[in-house]
């Protein structure tokens, strides 16, 4: 057993990996499972469990429109550096109709919100009372 | 000199940066500036600057609308923990109509972001060609 | 002279640089030495200092048991997203008897703890009077 | 409505909060519910679902015993410098037996494993075959 | 349209985005434009903004010398473990005369730093009065 | 024995904690030692190693000169957010004779080198070959 875990395809899944695979496919309308699902899947439970946070908070019909909870997504990602969440969330994006342009701007935004972030952090701002 | 820095008041300002604080508020159609660009004023080419961005990077008329930018703007700072920056920019984002509902979706993601952004660096998971 | 070290090999150490690799081997009871040492070695100093403060942090003998030590270095390289640091320390864990499922419960701590370090600090919640 | 939420207290709290709460309280055996569930409160669905993620990657009877996942649970908060969840989670594990040698040496660890986790990634150290 | 941005060649680049080519090329005393501008050029206005600033903050004839400051943005890239931003700017820190032995002496305190902070903010140590 | 730890006072320090405080004081030329050392304090052989490491890479005489080495450490801990870091290393490097603008243009390469550091992360940038 190395550090690193091997994706597990639906052939090699046992049925309770292979029910949130299904549920993954239906709910996404897609005919397959991206790897991280696949990494997970070496711990079911916390493949159910990731799966049905990333269900729920994700679902369409809620207060943020889908795209724009795409958008968010990748803008944490993208802040964070971790290109397989920006891969995946920015493809989910586009999907929902993320433009060039709009990418453009988010990592503009995600920029300048890092430089900004760290001015005020480093210099202890006092919050103004108009914000409170 | 300590590391902290005093916010410099209008009526304390040069010339130089009475020019700048009249432009955030003529931008932003209100009549106070906040302790950030107060605090900046200590170097007035750094507030120029960083204002002449944040002016450029928000303003609107882009590929996105102005509350998914402030939206973008608070993901971020609460990923980064700048209590400041997302009580000034959600008062933004509120005034441009960001409900109580919506903020929670915001930090839920901002929340479960955090959680698989770490999961899949750990797991250094590749990225599926379908996503390139 | 480029951004990148390669590593020193035992070869090709200067006796300084030799003493601190002996002495790695010695106390872990191993014929090798990693790459992250034969990296530090461009400054031996350096390298004597880390490797000082690494076996006098991880040396057996302390309050919390050997197995318990590795994997809270793990933890946090996981959490800081360090794939070194994960393969190396994740592979001691292993040899003091980490299993495959305590390395999926100890990832499925450093996800959930990122999802709610953001939550609380993005919230500022104040410390109940109870945890003090 | 500002940045900042206030904690909703029991009595003012609705049915489905109410549930939330006493189930924390009935599985940790205690009589009062911490604030950042009661800041979560304004969010019933954010608040059933982050309380039941805890709930299950923290039970007991896993692979890892108690004292261990607090343990990680705090060093994970310490590296990210979340003083709300040191304090709760460090009441946690001094409830499971942490001693304040066993947090001392925790605490050393946090401190080394991020000195090595930067300077591992600085150097862009290539990981070792016997580490796989 | 993927995540991935492929840098964008001076032959195949735009008036716009070849005039920002040129200022770099000529205030850098260079015949050649580094991939962070090429992958820029896909949104020009932000090609032209982050190209201000940096030429804004990294111009000679301020406070601090050209070499400290190349020194002071390596030492945040390292800590941040940006691999392209070490190897840029630590190339420009070598062409003002940064030293195998100077890297070296950076990086130790980088990584000392990144301990020690992570100690003090995990202990919410309080400012002596004698720093204020 | 709650999450936080009080600093332990001079008077009331055991030998083996004079003895550091007593060399702090004595490298240092003061007469009077740090909140961070007190808290320390309460676990020996972590004050005694951190203190040791801070000492062997701060001293003088090496390839950097101390203001360099203080600059340094001032822009990491900004970076990093550690106030109580950015308050006596900011009072360390104003004793080796910072000014004002000096602490500035540091800041200003602070919050510039997070923004380009997110962009190229999230942008994936090759390394250009001139830079190896």
């Amino acid at each position: 057993m190395g550090a690193r875990r091997e994706p597990i395809e639906y052939a090699a899944a046992t049925a309770e990996v292979r029910a949130v695979y299904d549920d993954i496919m239906a709910t996404r309308k897609v005919d397959w499972v991206g790897n991280f699902w696949k990494v997970l899947a070496h711990d079911p439970p916390t493949l159910r469990r990731i799966w049905s946070n990333v269900k729920e908070v994700m679902r369409p019909g809620g207060a943020l429109d889908p795209l724009t909870k795409e958008l968010l997504y990748v803008a944490v990602s993208a802040s964070n550096g971790c290109h397989y969440c920006i891969a995946s969330h920015g493809a989910a994006a586009r999907k929902h109709g993320m433009s060039a342009a709009q990418y453009s701007e988010l990592l503009a935004i995600v920029g300048l919100a890092n430089e900004t972030n760290k001015l005020v952090t480093a210099l202890d701002v006092e919050i103004d009372p108009q914000f409170l």
